[in-house]
């Protein structure tokens, strides 16, 4: 029988077996008290099971308020476990909200936990079926840039808000002429009336078009078209009959119906911006692992994620950041989505992000590591490129400076004024 | 000029006013390097403004990992306050997930903060213009119902998984007999194999149909339509079509843009289910608070809008959820949403419930509190009304089971075997 499995960690105060059973419970035929239709050949067929239980730690206080105890218990021990969890297919269908409804849904607020994340999730054959997922993902994305083999050098347009598509479509025209191979609009750029979304791909669409023509290499620009449903579609349209090749959304806003729907009429890239990832990600004792969130945005339709980078200017970990990477890169019926790396980065992250990870298949974003570079923008990009060269050849950024000037110069600029 | 509000709970090692000023910055025009496009005059139009902070608290150690200390710094003080923090109009527009995006976005990650809950939000006229909202909410319910003036008596037809539609039908009519007013869908049951959607909804309304021919007065069944945004417009347009009054869905999983297109669509009040609430409310120092999520999802479009209720079996405090469930009654815009009281409630918490919020404008759903009522399911809904009766005419629940058998039951029954 087809059945979804999903990981979680857990803190209880109650023996981990039993608090695991009520949440498998509560999340599937259970309530609180027995109601008449509750038989036990339905419990049979639709119980969720408890697959798995290793006991982490132990701990003397409860991570979050609101916890019970066990009856009697005055000084109870807080038992810290990855529990794994599976679910009948039949009981929500090939359906994504009631998927989440089911392993992401009330369990948050049961009284059994004073800590729970999701951690993992794997999905049957049925969702791959129902849903599209994603379409272009790293191969598709390489496709639309015309190279492959080494990272895509991309920015990020800035001030978040406040320029006029003219305004844009001069910083465009820079850093096309600097190199870049990807550009994006800030999340908070819309389609404010200061920056009418039409005029501004129209601005951006003939600098790049006509910088295609003539240098045959033709940069991609992620619009961000998040908004209501139709407007996105007639966003979507636009970039496309424009000449366009990638479209972004802010995931977390738009929600999964809104994806799914989206990655059903587009034919561009959907980059994923995940602002709002905060929430799911800063307590260590409530929320839900990139692991796990991402496979659900790539069954919707994402191309491309955003992971952040390492040493990013968040507060996210370095070891955080590389899961993150290596869950975007790693197959999923087939398909892998492109890693978007970015916060805080310039060219010193390159060799230790690439002895993490081992390839070059993610979108390198730099914002004021490209623009910020004393030389210019071109030697930012420049610097990024000869920094992803060291890597990949095994030289330390240190030693490929000596022969690399924009690197070199990078390397003195940026370790002064924005590493930590 | 037309501005947005937000008010945050934060902590922060550093100076509280630099560390607000930061967020304003990252969250409208700033970036981590001055940028050539940064002028004076842009900064002006569109920076965020802090516009009020109150110092609350200090602590000695970060709530959450993750966070920076001014340099230099080794034991620095955490300072907790409550900031307001508002922008022009302009930046995002009215586009609901770009309000996101600027309220709800990247700020959750920022590291100058070891804790930060988005409180309240303040919209500006233009969302009010381009978003419907509320078509229905607490009168146009009431209007639906054909009474008023007390509180809509509901359950949840259990288990939450694995009845046919037949046996949903069988306990519709049961619950009919009993004098229901309100019944729903548990969040877990959709669409799947075992009852199919409309076979459920024609089972189910033929019963309500039937009853109301016979007796004058037609129950509410909210049917859990959450999905892809076509099957909810056709689920939806199944409903009405056979006299149905309401819908459901699982707010946070179909996500804003679905729900604000699903509610131009509607002709039916959308019952909405916030299961994963748990990951915005749970860590007392990351999330959301109730007050500002549920504006949001009015605005999209939520008639109903569940709130726990009070020695509810979840973890949420009293003073939560009455807090909830008095931001849904507060007009907005010229409309109230209708709180949906539930988990674990029975006549029970009635005279608390009313003493703290003055009013019976709600959905009071009890499961249990109904069919587990030891004299059946018609005397459990007669003992919450009879709760009802007493909480408003001022007499004590114990007084007044002296004359209702069926709340002395109740009281007798449920003390013992649920309340906390």
């Amino acid at each position: 029988m087809e059945r979804i499995y999903a990981t979680y960690w857990i803190e209880t105060a109650h023996e981990v077996e039993v608090a695991a059973s009520a949440m498998a419970g509560e999340q599937s035929c259970g309530t609180f008290l027995k109601v008449p239709g509750e038989t036990k050949e339905l419990r049979k067929k639709f119980s969720a099971v408890v697959e798995n239980i290793e006991i982490l730690n132990e701990k003397i206080a409860p991570s979050l308020p609101g916890a019970s105890v066990p009856k009697g218990e005055q000084n109870p021990i807080w038992k810290q476990a990855q529990i794994t969890l599976s679910w009948p297919f039949h009981n929500m269908g090939a359906n994504l909200p009631n998927l989440m409804a089911t392993i992401a849904g009330n369990l948050f607020e049961l009284n059994q936990f004073s800590g729970l994340r999701l951690k993992d999730i794997s999905f049957s054959e049925s969702f791959f079926k129902k849903y599209k997922g994603t379409k272009f993902g790293i191969d598709g994305t390489y496709n639309l840039l015309g190279f492959q083999n080494r990272p895509v050098i991309g920015t990020i347009i800035k001030p978040s808000v406040g320029l006029s598509p003219e305004e844009t479509a001069n910083q465009t025209q820079a850093l096309l002429e600097a190199g870049i191979d990807f550009f994006k609009d800030d999340e908070l750029m819309g389609d404010p009336p200061h920056s009418v979304f039409e005029r501004r791909v129209d601005a951006v669409m003939e600098c790049i078009n006509d910088h295609a023509l003539r240098t045959g290499k033709k940069a991609m620009f992620a619009f961000n078209i998040s908004g209501d449903i139709d407007d996105m579609f007639r966003r979507h349209d636009y970039v496309l009959q424009k000449g366009g090749t990638c479209i972004m959304a802010s995931l977390n806003w738009i929600g999964l119906s809104a994806l799914a729907k989206l990655n059903e009429h587009t034919q561009l890239p959907i980059h994923g911006h995940r602002n709002g990832w905060g929430l799911f990600y800063r307590s260590p004792h409530i929320g839900i692992d990139y692991k796990a969130l991402q496979k659900i945005w790539r069954l919707a339709g994402a191309d491309h994620l955003h992971t952040n980078g390492i040493r990013n200017k968040f507060c996210e970990t370095d070891d955080s950041v590389i899961a993150s990477i290596k869950a975007c890169q790693k197959e999923e019926n087939g398909k892998s989505v492109m890693p978007v790396i970015s916060s805080g980065q310039w060219a010193g992250q390159a060799v230790d992000t690439y002895n993490a990870i081992g390839n070059t298949d993610l979108m390198y974003v730099a914002g004021g590591g490209i623009v910020g570079h004393p030389s210019g923008a071109a030697a930012g990009v420049r610097s990024i490129k000869q920094a992803w060269e060291a890597a990949v050849a095994g030289i330390s950024l240190e030693a490929y400076a000596k022969e690399h000037k924009e690197l070199s110069k990078a390397l003195q600029f940026f370790v002064k004024h924005v590493s930590k």
